[in-house]
């Protein structure tokens, strides 16, 4: 088993109790047995919890031990992450009816319904963070103020409005995707995830910095390589992913250049703090590396 | 000229340019043009600014002296006021093509976009609230769990979706109606206007609560004079709002009943308080009574 998932196996379980407890406290079944049904459905839907992962990971790599309400304020990015999933599958965005194999949320309560869940899941994605205890409010506060730069106007949503572009026919460049789609779409949100956790550690501005590094890139390597194994489906779709635009041979040499430089971060990390174990990270990318 | 009139006319300026500034701020024109172009036509659609006005007014009533950074935390409603109103109008829920008297924003820029600038403008009150500077963490985090709860699942959200049922032939009462609708839908962002407004101030718990019972009976008046105002149209749409439900000479009494209630609140706040002055918030019932 590889370190990543040892790491997946002992805390996605944690991490899926935590939005499940949450849930019900932010909508209780008891309230609104429809709207409660209809977030968990969006909170549920198989995904890999990658994120909150990720800001658990950071805090492991410096040897502290996860406190519970800490779990809250890594899981609260999934509801950020599973609202974003249940806008985009709308019929006037990305029109999909599947969603990992299960019809999508519009597909199985209807177009209202998935528009309301959304807008549920990406409210309490807040009430979750400004409700967590033993963490300093002035972290929350920052945490928050990353949360809605990653995921407002000129994150997620910005993203998403040039990738509805993207799908008309525009004469576009490797470096317009990345700045218009796939930093603000993709990246922001990953980056948050490491900057969360940075956020709870006090760090010094180059570790900061270093750290969000690594997750800006680590965010783009995701969606090149995600890219890169939806090609057959992109083409089919006239979507423009990296290799529809640039080949695929160039697409793998610009994901292994993100590699790269996902390790550079890392180990700039690891020189710099003798109390950093660069080998939970280090996993997450040998997983995406596989 | 009324009170109200006075107020209104030296902080709705002042509102609007913070607002404006804000905007810019959180999404530059000249970074997404076209966004900044839809959160702008989603945020001066022509309110009255009631919410943040309520805001002020409560700082005003105990006779501070309204700073520019508190002005950012009374707009920040509006972002909130705005997406509502913008998600609310889509074709699949109240399909409304125009917002007084303008085309709504989907029958303008489209249904995509729609959904997309509801979602900047929710997003985008966090990041307005959570970039205030000047109040206390503490505080602005408080406002933001409050904030949350306003609008998400158990507040607007919740609202809307039993608003959505109730266009269906619901067999309903009136404290159904009180309950499941009014309260969330239009009187929970009303009483945060008020409690955002006495978390700055630090109000011992009594007085807090006879605050947050003015807002909550103000908000309910709010919405039942505006069914009595919109009487014929809701007749026509087969909407059961109050008057329909139980008659226009009792929905005339039942707002009566909910101006007395907020003018008692009012009145044992001003005796608990020699330094609070009832005029400013007396001007808003009054206005609602005309």
């Amino acid at each position: 088993m590889t370190k990543f998932e040892e790491f997946a196996q002992e805390w996605r379980p944690q991490i899926d109790a935590t939005i499940h407890s949450e849930l019900e406290r932010v909508m209780p079944a008891q309230e609104n047995a429809d709207l409660n049904e209809m977030m968990a459905y969006g909170l549920f839907s198989g995904g890999k919890r990658v994120r909150p992962l990720l800001t658990l990971a950071v805090w492991a790599s410096f040897g502290l031990e996860i406190q519970k309400e800490w779990l809250k304020l890594a899981s609260a990015i999934e509801w950020v992450h599973a609202y974003s999933l249940v806008h985009d599958d709308l019929p006037a965005m990305d029109n999909d009816l599947l969603r990992r194999g299960k019809p999508s949320l519009h597909a199985k309560f209807g177009y209202a319904n998935a528009i309301l869940t959304g807008d549920a899941l990406l409210t309490g994605a807040f009430e979750v963070i400004s409700s967590v205890k033993a963490v300093p409010a002035e972290t929350l506060l920052e945490v928050t103020r990353d949360l809605s730069q990653a995921a407002g106007a000129a994150g997620m949503v910005g993203g998403q409005y040039h990738d509805m572009e993207n799908h008309e026919d525009l004469d576009i460049d490797q470096s317009w995707l990345f700045q218009a789609i796939y930093e603000p779409k993709t990246a922001a949100l990953i980056t948050y995830s490491l900057t969360a956790a940075g956020r709870l550690l006090n760090m010094n501005r180059t570790d900061f910095q270093l750290l969000k590094q690594w997750g800006e890139n680590f965010g783009l390597a995701f969606q090149v390589a995600d890219d890169i194994d939806d090609y057959a489906q992109d083409e089919e779709e006239n979507v423009k992913s990296l290799p529809q635009l640039v080949g695929m041979d160039k697409a793998v040499e610009v994901r292994d250049e993100l590699f790269s430089r996902v390790k550079e971060s890392l180990q700039a990390l690891a020189e710099r703090n003798q109390d950093f174990n660069p080998e939970y990270l280090a996993g997450f990318l040998a997983k995406l590396e596989q």
